[in-house]
């Protein structure tokens, strides 16, 4: 007999169990990089990971940047494709391509990300960056997104619908104002409960470590 | 009775040993964190280190930028000194204290740096940077510098004296004119022999593995 513990009790297991916010989009290079390894290394110390899209666009903006600082700074750029390329290759992830766009067009796939519930979002997203950054595809074309849905045995027409209705509108507006005022500058971010900011890839095992110590 | 190596052998061990350069500049704060972290690490991989100073100025103006990108870009500038202050913690440095001038004027400890020899040059740029952003003091005061050089057991006339002299002031600036055309845009950098460059103290480990590899 398999014996099974009490819904309360799970209940304030979750509850009880350390939380890290996800902050990522779906244009940026890093984001890719952090989703794809962020699943495994939060399930290792038991730290509950919310996936959280926003659009760097505003956020951009709001420092005076009419598009990606790896634009802006284009030996910065270079040194950021070159570094994808090898981190693809120490993560044994498939060979890095650069989209043809370069900051991708992030609404629609941030707007679906969101439609869909919290438990298919990460499977989703990792879909998504995988299209962009390891197939060349652009996520602004929505036969790449019907593509991916259609893969995950979503079905594209009800998700597509249910991305263009205003309370998923209003949450990816709500999440990108959230994450200025955490003064998050770039992506991808990961906070803790308790608020502290880490951003970059790099930054994930000691955002991980924070939120399980404090 | 100790054996020793006869000499030609160590000095082909020591030329064929990988070796590293280590572009660093006086005001950047996390060059003073690889400072502090890459030679036990290099030695426990059996990779040399050759210390580069240079200047982050001229690399700045060259991508438009008056000063640095952390005063161009305050929330970025906010979290790198939340950054530096959690990383002081973690590596067990003393307790990181933000200069009142940021950046630094580099030039006076760069040319000292390239005025001592190689042996002498890693445990001068650990105490400026100790001095730095642990002290809180100005690394462009001659009264730092010289309290810095008298506690290295240095005669501060004597380095002050040659690292004024064309030599020294032809090496740094030969030291930066390399740093642009190696497409170094920011500091600290590791280049391993092949001319792969690694930017950023995050990349150090990556950078002694792709050295020892290659």
């Amino acid at each position: 007999m398999k014996r099974r513990l009490p819904a309360d009790v799970v209940a304030w297991h979750v509850w009880s169990m350390p939380r890290i916010d996800f902050w990522y989009e779906f244009a940026s290079t890093y984001s890719y990089l952090a989703a794809m390894r962020i699943e495994p290394l939060a399930k290792a110390v038991g730290v509950e990971v919310r996936w959280r899209p926003f659009l760097l666009g505003p956020i951009f903006k709001a420092q005076g940047m009419e598009t990606s600082p790896f634009n802006l700074y284009p030996l910065k750029g270079k040194n950021m494709w070159r570094d994808l390329e090898r981190w693809s290759q120490t993560l044994k992830l498939p060979k890095f391509v650069s989209p043809k766009t370069f900051p991708a067009h992030p609404l629609a796939a941030s707007r679906i990300a969101l439609a869909l519930d919290n438990a298919a979002r990460p499977d989703f997203t990792r879909a998504v960056y995988c299209a962009e950054f390891t197939e060349g595809k652009d996520i602004a074309d929505p036969a790449t997104l019907t593509e991916v849905l259609k893969k995950l045995g979503h079905d594209p027409a009800v998700v597509a619908a249910k991305s263009g209705e205003q309370p998923v509108k209003d949450k990816l507006r709500a999440n990108t104002e959230e994450a200025l005022k955490l003064g998050i500058f770039g992506a991808p971010n990961f906070v803790p409960a308790d608020g502290e900011l880490f951003w970059g890839n790099d930054r994930l095992e000691q955002a991980l470590a924070w939120a399980k110590k404090n």
